[in-house]
């Protein structure tokens, strides 16, 4: 018989008090256990969003998750490591080419990553879009790749964080999804799981991302900062914007792409100057500050490791991407400026186009998507494409270009410039 | 496919907006099929408890409730119908005597009860220490009763509020019950469906109630008296003192006893003065203004009626009640008054006895329980009987001890009379 009750727990978050160490080393043992009910752990995330959580229960949950699976060594790899993770945003395939870049530089980075759910993309999915590449790694291949090629994306196998894996999906159907100290435990306990010596966060702001403003994002960030160091992983935080995609393609293969041209040398100007930004936080993280990531991409080593991580994985970094036999151009209905093209209604775009997925269980479209030729301030006359929309069925189309038409808004004067990286915290 | 998913539901709630009609209406069904999950219901529950609902709002919710099963019709019945509902206390046996009060004063009362469950008694858990009384009936069998005697106490059967019934057992396990939002509907469900034309709540306040200030029994009675009115039960509730338990015996069979002792004439003052403020109320609900209960307990009518009620399910009024063979009787140690006897911690006593169930599935024991020898107010003299404690095995006896020692405490001067009807709401 144990000391504690689901109901006691429950009841003590659900009037504002803090919960104890045991607590919570209880409550998150006994519901990866089965003990404690999905009905039970429901009650208990809504009383935490509404109730908030101390800074020491955050870190007392996180720990708690990460004892519920195993955490990976990697002492093996004789390179610094160090991570990035981002929390999500709509045309974000900074991971792609940042990977390889960090790895050219000196670093070795074990990203473990996601697939995409509702409007923001997976960087899983979009990796799939190449021919022969795999996601699913065991322990072993994910180690010596990272000694080998010093990079690595695939999926995070079942044994970390068991606890996060059954809270998320619960969180996903029970409207408790939006609550800081589960978002900021629920990554921070993968990341320090799988292992890292040091982690970049990339916190999006804005309407496509999960958070709506500055102060929410500040306030995760310095969590998941504080909750990083309480574990002996560097951490830094960078809160950038997401009120517009990133970069102009916005989808699975369409992104593999656009990174590819960032890896090149070329690419939009905001997705290489993100990846510039987050590559040196991580290699100043990894104690590599004399590193020139700028270097790196203009000499042909950061293509150089991607096209090693990409074979490592049985993809073929040659191979054409996937097409769409149906593309949709939109053009400008006026002379001006783009004055805005709004994140969250592009990503719901190409959600629609299936470049996303509905329920976990579905597949995603490869080569659908959303392709931008303007971006904010640019200038634009009237007849000139804006925008493209890219589907395999032709019936994808229309509710797609009803959230494309809402997202982008031309004006007669250019718009005032916005900051990408709005802070730094660390 | 429904216009409406359980996250948007939740969602919204989670937020602090007001669910609209057809929201509840389709949230409460879908729950009651299966559609919606008992931990998207927790989450709601949750949200519902720390948000809060709207007068609108918890009407809605409880004809939602009412409409999830069926609804008595009680038109056969000749005699005006009026029903009575305690929030639930310690040594709270009214029902017993005040339904056949009622009835012996021309009224017909529907009595649907329920078991205990924890530190407070069930009425039908009572009535079952009465040798050969059944607490099920049939449809035709309660209308049937209460043609012919005019009062009934049974189990409300399955096809009233099967809504209530399941979210009644999700809400016990999930830390939930303290909702006034979800308690106001869950009572108000079940009493609007047996039919009743006029409906009597005993909002109990203090230690051993639910509800431990007077502000949230106030605010749960406006709120139940609102729903009854909207729904054509005229609706009147007492709020009353539950510091202190009512009578003098806190059990199953004792109860019985001293229930019969008031049908007799005689009882405790308080449990009389309660059942007569109660059955006032009722027969004035019921368009009977000019009845005089004292007068039916005085003339044996009262009597008549109980014998009449307990027999026509089976129970025989003159069979001798079940005893406990292992009986401790506490002295006071010092001479003075009785400043005070906690209800909660003789509840809790009574409980430890026997006398209560931990879980639902559960026996109890008819003759455990805590019998009282004085009440506050009451002078004392060291080495009198302070109370007794009953138990049908003396290992249930040491628990118990240590929680009444806790509950009575004697000071050298007697303390200030408390009222037992606190405020009426009507």
């Amino acid at each position: 018989m144990s000391a504690f009750t689901a109901v006691d727990v429950i009841r003590a978050k659900r009037d504002g008090g803090v919960l104890g160490d045991a607590q919570i080393d209880w409550v998150v043992d006994a519901y990866t256990r089965g003990l404690v009910a999905d009905e039970q752990m429901s009650a208990l995330a809504m009383a935490i969003l509404l109730r908030g959580m101390t800074t020491p229960e955050i870190a007392r949950w996180t720990a708690a998750m990460i004892a519920s699976g195993e955490r990976l060594d990697l002492s093996a790899v004789d390179r610094p490591t160090v991570d990035k993770h981002s929390t999500g945003g709509v045309g974000d395939k900074i991971t792609l080419p940042l990977t390889p870049l960090v790895a050219a530089c000196g670093g070795a980075v074990p990203q473990l990553s996601g697939r995409g759910l509702g409007h923001t993309g997976g960087t899983l999915d979009k990796l799939e879009s190449i021919p022969g590449w795999r996601a699913a790694l065991s322990n072993d291949e994910f180690i010596r790749q990272l000694r080998e090629v010093g990079a690595v994306i695939c999926a995070a196998g079942a044994g970390l964080a068991p606890a996060d894996r059954k809270l998320y999906a619960l969180r996903d159907v029970t409207g408790t999804v939006e609550a800081i100290p589960l978002i900021a435990s629920s990554i921070m306990s993968k990341k320090i799981a799988e292992g890292t010596g040091a982690l970049v966060l990339d916190v999006k702001v804005g309407s496509g991302a999960f958070m709506k403003s500055v102060d929410d994002a500040r306030e995760l960030a310095r969590t998941m900062v504080a909750l990083g160091g309480a574990h002996g992983v560097r951490t830094v935080a960078l809160l950038t914007d997401m009120s517009t995609p990133l970069g102009l393609a916005v989808g699975n293969a369409v992104e593999v792409t656009e990174s590819v041209e960032v890896l090149a040398g070329g690419g939009p100007a905001d997705v290489v100057e993100l990846t510039l930004a987050l590559a040196r936080e991580m290699l100043d993280a990894a104690g590599l500050p004399d590193a020139d990531p700028e270097a790196a991409l203009r000499d042909g080593r950061a293509m150089d490791a991607w096209r090693a991580m990409i074979r490592a994985q049985g993809g073929d970094p040659d191979a054409p991407m996937p097409t769409a036999p149906e593309v949709e151009v939109v053009r400008a209905d006026a002379d001006g400026f783009v004055a805005s093209v709004d994140a969250y209604a592009i990503g719901v775009a190409a959600w629609r186009l299936g470049a996303g997925r509905a329920r976990k269980e579905d597949p995603v479209s490869f080569p659908s998507g959303v392709v931008l030729h303007k971006r904010p301030g640019d200038p634009v006359r009237a007849g000139e494409p804006l925008y493209e929309l890219r589907a395999e069925h032709a019936a994808r189309i229309p509710a797609a270009l009803a959230e494309a038409d809402r997202a982008v808004r031309i004006s007669p004067t250019a718009p005032a410039a916005k900051p990408l990286v709005i802070e730094r915290i660390g």
